[in-house]
């Protein structure tokens, strides 16, 4: 879309947003005033998933291992960034800010340089794998998550009640000690450990920063302050200056600017020289204000692969099985608390693979329509209940409000008659009742849930979007933006500008909303309140401990298969 | 195979057994002194199964309706008994008898004229569906069988115990009060209700017999009577007679002869005029001879869409779930025991048609493999336990023990991982559950089971045979004979003819069984125990009222799909 040319306005101000995925970055070009998406680009990066074995060759990488090539980063910044102009046909001069999101917990051991160099990027330390950065799915630290739990509820740290009472194997505290156990001279050698949110950053403003998204969320910054020393050398006595030495810097709220974009990335991006450079945020937390206004009881569900659940709220209250309540940590001022379904998309995409058989394939193809959406219809035309099948969404464990990963699905209700579209629909379903027993959860705990809105790449599928309106019996909005992330950086890019007094403030200038997009139907939802009752049982049957098959049949399979990766995880 | 050319031995005596199925009869053509299989032959019913339209044409028949046309019976032996004579390539004056065993119930309502014409052939009667035979799998009397089940228990009918405290809808008493209840002049002038177990030896040897096996297992005959005028009166007051004069007759023991081939019959099937006829037979029990010895504590599983488990015993105990014990019901002079599982193989079809994915079919194409036979060699190389997976068998509803079509099946343990093989392994060790936990009903009431034998068509796939042998942690024997139910009949030929005392004394000669064909390894048994042990645990909770969702599930289906079939069922 050409902006300039349409509106005869080459005087409007624009804002860059940039989301970095797990493989490939976007960036968009957004119009300050009214959050008009003006152009867009991509860029894949070149190593992907380092899960197999580093860029320099080498032995092979250990089961559960997810790195990644910080070059990759600064590379698709070039790419993407001025193509994008180039897709708006603005003017980069009109640019007034850039703004970043990442994955996270992805983090990484640099030196205190200017730029933060990475330790895989010096001389004789591309061939040491604890030299990359983490992908936020680098599942191998989980002995040390556990030790850091352990020794949480030993000493009664209060924090962690913060986090569901369960700090994860993804976050940077375990990564960090798995550094220190398995390659003791990389843990010397980094002067910090960092979020690549907060690095990219670096990079764009030649300024050490740390956000309060991943700060709270991922680095355990709670009240102001670090796990305190006592427990972190209880955790290893090497561990005791971990936050001091290479976490502690002054946290910065979100949409606040890190500094001015540098000569050098100025040249790389195609933007002007001293344009104002927001600090770091996260993929999902910086969707919600891309669904416009921010206040609490606005819960936002970012649907892909997985679903993460933002919310903001006045107070500070225990939700069960939450991932994480953080002051300010998804907008100033307010408390941010996030949950999370660990796997939704995933779940289909694994069904569709494995489950359908070859002529409903062919079927698709014979339409020229994609196998997931000839599923979609054939599920959308069956009545609620027809099917007789009730699901648990666990096939990549539960995150909120269980939080256990040895959990796995369940399907009850099979018969002889049953098809494979009945079955993807009990799946869709018991994904709309997971996201509902996590509501429930909030409510129950005060938090009250007042509007519900989904955004992510699932968002294209009507008939989910009516089941998860049905099953929750209330109206579906749904973000106006199939870009949230990357219209969320854009948000704090111009407050990081001074375009406006606040996040909120851009929120609701430049955010969008179908409101209501989907409205419940009561028959239908009097048959998914009879279905949920029977999901809420199952739930608490199966993942409250009253029958721990699960766990066994995790312990048997680790046993047959001994050396294999958990692949389940 | 030609016998006679092969051992010069013109003056062998064969007999013949047909084995009536559901689409089809098959005649053997067997050496009496030895049971050598020396010619066979397959004849399709022309009307198979009528569940749509009666072959008059006219309505359409309501859901769960299963009828024939007996006219398909006397054609099938026409066509196959001639054909097998010739395949053995023996001079027809060999045959010195005749036996059949049938499917049950499969009951009709006759005249009692010389040879007992089924109502739907008289003049008139052909667009009247209550005169045609009712086939085991018409499912339409449910509300009958629920009120003989609800008076016999309100009274006290002490017979209702043999039959493991239900009687079921497929069987004579549920179809007869049907037909009394939607069509009493079909009613009033069947002077006759007969299996056609029964009535195909009527066409044979023109005389009306009744044989212990349907009539104990099928026929409510228990202790020499049937239930009783007082009770029949309490069902419905036109009922009161039916026993007496409908069913009232002497009842044949197994291997008796019923009478001499008729001069029509001999020219119907190729073979001499006056050979001795065996009384009728059903296909499961008539099985368990052709497994060679017939003592007690032999259990035969006839394993194919669903598996029918009989077994003898020199007690009469009552065995939790079973499906009946009658006395001389397999074998005159011992109790008969059997119980069942409702699907078996028809859960592995189910499940590769509708739950592999096209690229296994593509595989299995390519590799000039069947899909079933490729699936078994993947679940095969898996180590037990690997899938992490386990199942209850209960797509088709739980005969044995638990006697409830309303439950259905459950999967438990999916991961992102789970392939379809490991799907396809999981179900088959379900089935193995099953069948270990009806050997567990029957030792736990005193009825030991020494020995384990495999018969069906199920016995040509090695890796399932070895997971029974594993899962039941017990050598597994199988049956030498791919046709162990006509088999069975020449065996009761054999005996009507006079050539043995007895029917163990013929299956002694010409049973034929691999004495522990499959080995159980103690490693792998080990883990089936634990995985047993949560099978027990689900099984229990699902099926005893702990949770009763599966009914809930069938409710809301039923509601939501008013109109349709119960196909389910």
């Amino acid at each position: 879309m050409n902006v300039s040319a349409n509106n005869g306005g080459g005087g409007d101000a624009f804002v860059v947003g940039v989301d970095f995925g797990t493989l490939s970055a976007r960036a968009l070009v957004v119009r300050v005033s009214d959050g008009c998406e003006a152009g867009t680009a991509v860029s894949e990066y070149a190593h992907g998933v380092i899960d197999r074995k580093l860029p320099s060759g080498g032995a092979e990488l250990p089961p559960d291992w997810a790195l990644q090539d910080p070059g990759d980063y600064t590379d698709a910044l070039g790419v993407a960034v001025p193509r994008a102009l180039s897709d708006a046909g603005i003017d980069p001069r009109q640019v007034i800010g850039i703004a970043t999101d990442f994955t996270a917990s992805t983090c990484m051991p640099v030196l205190a340089d200017a730029s933060g160099t990475p330790l895989c990027q010096l001389p004789g330390l591309a061939a040491r794998p604890h030299a990359y950065p983490k992908l936020w799915k680098h599942h191998a630290a989980q002995p040390q998550a556990d030790r850091i739990n352990a020794v949480a509820h030993e000493r009664g740290e209060n924090w962690i009640s913060r986090y569901g009472g369960r700090i994860s194997s993804e976050w940077q505290f375990a990564k960090a000690l798995q550094v220190l156990g398995e390659d003791e001279e990389m843990y010397r050698r980094a002067d910090r450990w960092i979020e690549a949110a907060d690095w990219i950053i670096w990079q764009l403003c030649g300024q050490e920063t740390r956000n309060a998204c991943t700060a709270g969320y991922k680095g355990i910054f709670t009240d102001g302050r670090y796990p305190s020393r006592e427990y972190l050398a209880a955790l290893d006595p090497r561990f005791v200056d971990f936050a001091a030495a290479k976490l502690a810097h002054p946290v910065s709220p979100l949409g606040s600017a890190a500094g001015r974009l540098t000569p050098r990335a100025a040249a790389l991006c195609g933007l002007p020289e001293g344009i104002a450079v927001a600090v770091g945020n996260v993929d999902a937390h910086v969707t919600l204000p891309a669904a416009g206004p921010c206040g609490p009881g606005k819960m936002v569900a970012i649907m892909g692969t997985s679903i993460c659940h933002v919310m903001n709220g006045t107070d500070l209250m225990e939700v069960p099985g939450m991932c994480g309540v953080v002051d300010g940590g998804i907008v100033a001022g307010l408390w941010g608390y996030e949950a999370g379904q660990s796997a939704v998309g995933d779940i289909f995409d694994w069904f569709t693979r494995n489950g359908v058989p070859g002529e409903l394939a062919e079927q698709a193809r014979r339409r020229g329509v994609s196998l997931p959406q000839l599923l979609g219809e054939k599920a959308a035309a069956q009545p609620p209940g027809a099917h007789g099948l009730i699901a648990l969404d666990w096939e990549g464990g539960n995150r909120s409000v269980l939080v256990d990963h040895r959990l796995s699905g369940v399907i009850v209700g099979l018969t002889l008659a049953t098809t494979a579209p009945e079955i993807y629909r009990a799946l869709l379903e018991a994904t709309a009742f997971g996201t509902r027993m996590i509501i429930d959860a909030f409510n129950a705990s005060g938090m009250h849930v007042d509007e519900f809105v989904a955004a992510g790449g699932l968002i294209k599928s009507a008939p989910l979007m009516q089941i998860y309106a049905d099953v929750l019996r209330r109206p579906l909005s749904v973000i106006g933006s199939e870009q949230g992330s990357a219209l969320g950086s854009a948000i704090h890019a111009a407050v990081a500008a001074g375009a406006y007094p606040d996040v909120p403030a851009a929120a609701a200038a430049m955010g969008s909303i179908v409101p209501e997009a989907y409205q419940p139907d009561a028959a239908r939802a009097d048959v998914y309140d009879e279905l949920y009752a029977d999901y809420v049982t199952l739930h608490d049957y199966f993942g409250r401990g009253a029958n721990q098959v699960m766990y066994r049949l995790r312990e048997i399979r680790d046993r047959a298969t001994s050396g294999r990766a958990d692949s389940g995880r």
